[in-house]
């Protein structure tokens, strides 16, 4: 394990429901708007809309950072749920939350000890000015953060993953990408990079536990960030 | 003073000669090394390769990263220095200087206690991993880098200035530039930015001390960033 330890300079971060809580963080924000919706399924949808979305937008070639992205999927989540009637200042508002979420009990202790030997970087389709005050709020102690903005691709494209390695002018084996989902691990894994799988099994809510059966192919397994720091040493 | 204070948002800083000591550091390394050229002269030469360097670039709508161009300068100066014969490995390690230099005496409390307030960013004409090592190496604790990589521009590119503030979905009179050269705060200004003008009077050495007189049309004058800090009562 030391070898892999020294081997590795940079790790890169997903972010949304591996370092926060995007279900309960979006639950606790329409409850408290009182929008007389169910919150946990208002979080589901939104956060389902978003990969059809993206997929959409990458399919036309065209480029937009993920705020107006949430915008467009909660413009339909909205009508979908009987509220086409919330005021555009309040639509304005809620989108933000995906700004002001949560992070996992882990995250900041982890990434504090991860940060004492490794540059920690974000990797997440999430936009700049989004994941830089999601930081500001949430005591998120990046050293740097890359995003879909920064290489004007969303994950999975290829240019993400090896984007990482090209602004440290490393080779892709010497980053490895933390993520809590095995497919955004497999296409960093097929750019070269390390892998760890971080387990959440709540990211869908304490009513939908999700499995986080490990995968041989990953680099490493771990419970949470605090498992990764020790697993590396920190 | 406390109006512009709750109007800003964002302070955004210009790196070289602003925050470190590009002068001093870089002739600590060619000392060093032992290159046996005078040190403050060859720190000098290579900083004034940059700005035509720079122009070149943007003349001919190329788009090649700080490192890049420090590298290309660097082999222009060591030949004018006679050190034509300096090996390939110490090429690449001179050049990273830039990633290692030293912050000023007030950089790093100062930042910290203006973090407190403000969202700080870099806005620096240095790629992304230079900066983030940078940072890593000297502790400033950026909330965010934002450069010339970002925007695919180099200051005094309007698209620099503007784009902190459509970053972070603000007016450009909701961020403020922080410079120790009146030329990119003028530029910043055009843009509709707040700019706060810092003394670095030994920018170019103790030898060469530079004039630091306030220009009227700067929001602020700073005797560095401790007296930032103070002026907007953080």
């Amino acid at each position: 394990m030391s070898e892999l330890a020294g081997r590795i300079k940079v790790i890169a971060f997903d972010v949304f429901g591996t370092v926060v809580d995007w279900h309960g963080s979006v639950m606790r924000e329409v409850t408290a708007m009182n929008l007389e919706v169910d919150a946990s399924e208002f979080a589901l949808a939104w956060r389902a809309g978003y990969q059809p979305a993206m997929q959409e937008v990458m399919d036309k070639g065209e480029w937009i950072i993920l705020d107006q992205l949430h915008r467009r999927i909660l413009d339909r989540v909205l009508a979908d749920f009987g509220r086409d009637d919330l005021a555009e200042e309040q639509r304005q508002h809620l989108n933000r939350v995906w700004h002001r979420l949560d992070p996992w009990p882990d995250a900041v202790e982890g990434l504090t000890r991860l940060k004492s030997r490794y540059l920690i970087s974000t990797l997440s389709n999430g936009n700049i000015g989004l994941l830089a005050e999601m930081a500001k709020r949430a005591g998120l102690p990046w050293d740097c953060i890359l995003c879909a903005e920064t290489f004007r691709k969303y994950k999975p494209h290829p240019d993400t993953y090896l984007g990482v390695a090209r602004t440290f002018d490393l080779e892709p084996a010497q980053v490895m990408l933390a993520a809590a989902h095995h497919g955004d691990l497999e296409h960093a894994r097929n750019c070269g990079l390390q892998t760890a799988y971080i387990e959440r099994r709540f990211e869908y809510g304490r009513d939908n536990p999700k499995p986080v059966a490990p995968w041989d192919a990953n680099t490493l397994h771990c419970r949470d960030f605090i498992d990764l720091a020790e697993q590396l040493g920190c």
